[in-house]
């Protein structure tokens, strides 16, 4: 489900669940400990890449209708722990955006300190209102520190997916390349500011993303049920279902 | 004063007070009212237009300098009662931004969702300052959420108006089109809109209009008077008697 | 170290301490004290200018180096007490960045109310990472509030410096014109403004400013002991004395 490399003291962690990376808790939850291993194993910065012409589907949502509300309550912490633990990442991580990245895939984009997307017929966007669900306060909340206010709420009321120069345009992305350079762009990032004095580095990216952090911390229970009730509602099954069905027709 | 059409399910509703629909209370109870019937009516999205090469001169200044202090109060109530009307409307919003949109003009479009304007000589920007009036912390709260600190700043200190392009540069408008197909374009971006999940929608503006919602929301008897403090104060008062004579001797 | 010229009720203060206008001490005071000349000797605005081809290096740092602790801690009440003057400025008040303004330099040119910087092969950026250093709380929050939490934290956290143009594209800057014309472009600024209602201007700006004021009021004495911590830390010390001495072999 996920690939690492090693490239000197960059670690790459790479999503590789086919067909689509869609996350599930499974996947999520190796992630997280991967994201842990190259904290505690010195090295000076992550990028989080994934396969070519799919960055990540978002999460998996043939796999989630099927989950009873126990488990998706489950499901719910496991995507906004990896958010939580993303945000709190003590090494700077950048996304190489290798393709689509829609949903959840731009949601583990919008986490890291950069972002850069692979130039194509590719979309990246926070699209949960055109399948039904409600984005929610932290994610709107993620969105909205990153390209403010106006662009948040006209991207995220229409649920609207961009091109990667439309994104870069807005600012869900910082860099456009070409498709095949997108891991090496990534990694001249990472080691540029892996050679910077390194505790200037870690205090200032903790002071910058405190609020980025405090956004995502401490969802309590009530949180996890609401977005539950949400999940569970009539419009949101019924638009998910027609999502999931055109999914299957189109295998 | 109003002209309401049907397209469909999207209701426009068309400022329509010679010469340059002006705001008196009027007009604005006017408009509040058509609000109310829109989303009580089942329309599934607004679109708040104006005159061809006029969408709003702002407040009508001759008018309101013959107002005493009891009743210039009123007007505060019923300027700023529309505003908390608009950010609190339930219906997604578009302003057809016809032409000239200066001061209160500008005001009524920063509360809509989106702002497409005329191509063309026309000017859109809160000027207040120009013609001697403080805007007051709702509106530059308003103008900041929608540009930045930067550029609200800059806009408001100086009372800049900026064409359409220039307002589309910095977001104070969203989309710049030819002025025959102003309206044109408003009705797509509403029936979009209103093609999309509706309680998903809903809920997702709901949430990203919270703050502007609370931005407008409970001013006092003693904001009012603050209000009406500046606006009877020497240099505004000798300032917008100037305007008056400017634009009596325009006639 | 500053030379102070009247352009009619325009006053510039233009910083003059050779070689680079670095920011001791000495040359805070007299800047803070040229601020209070010309808001009480009756000046309409302040053009705020360096020397052709360098605004301010920045703190000087060779200096700041043979300071104990009992002095540094003296020169960070100084430069946050500049700071806060210059947010709490009663006069409009613009940045006439006439060339390079790394660190220090551009903290100065935050404060203003507009920025214009001379084209040419000049930086501008908030580098202190690069050096080693902590920019702290305040700094970052004023860079944010000026370029927004994205552009700030890609900025700060790599400490990098930016072309004109470059600063100009992410905000950092309002306007880049040919160096010959900074200062006369920055007189024009001044005087537009100047001829706008005093009163509205005034009450305006401080509106506007407010949050920039209470950025930087009310710091203690143990906010200047955690910059001294900073200050005196290993890696900074270190980093710094390698700048030092980089600088002095370009003599």
């Amino acid at each position: 489900m996920l690939e690492i490399f090693n490239h000197e003291s960059v670690r790459e962690i790479r999503l590789a669940r086919p067909p689509v990376n869609a996350l599930n808790a499974a996947l999520l939850e190796r992630l997280s400990n991967a994201l842990d291993d190259a904290q505690t194993a010195g090295c000076s910065a992550i990028v989080l890449s994934g396969r070519p012409g799919m960055f990540s589907a978002g999460l998996d949502v043939p796999e989630l209708l099927t989950l009873d509300r126990a488990d998706m309550l489950r499901q719910w912490q496991v995507f906004f722990g990896i958010q939580a633990r993303l945000a709190a990442c003590r090494l700077p991580i950048v996304a190489a955006i290798t393709g689509h990245s829609p949903a959840g895939g731009a949601v583990l984009a919008l986490y890291c300190d950069y972002r850069i997307m692979a130039n194509g017929n590719f979309r990246i966007g926070l699209n949960e209102v055109q399948v039904g669900l409600f984005p929610g306060p932290v994610i709107y909340g993620v969105l909205r520190r990153q390209v403010g206010a106006r662009v948040a709420d006209r991207l995220i009321s229409s649920g609207m997916l961009l091109s990667p120069d439309e994104a870069q345009a807005v600012g869900l992305v910082d860099r456009v390349v070409e498709a095949g350079v997108v891991i090496a762009a990534a990694l001249e990032w990472a080691r540029h500011i892996s050679s910077l004095p390194p505790l200037a580095v870690a205090r200032t990216r903790a002071l910058a993303r405190a609020d980025l952090v405090g956004l995502v911390a401490n969802l309590s229970r009530t949180d996890y049920e609401a977005m539950n009730e949400a999940w569970f509602s009539t419009e949101t099954q019924a638009t998910l279902r027609q999502l999931a069905e055109r999914l299957q027709a189109k295998r």
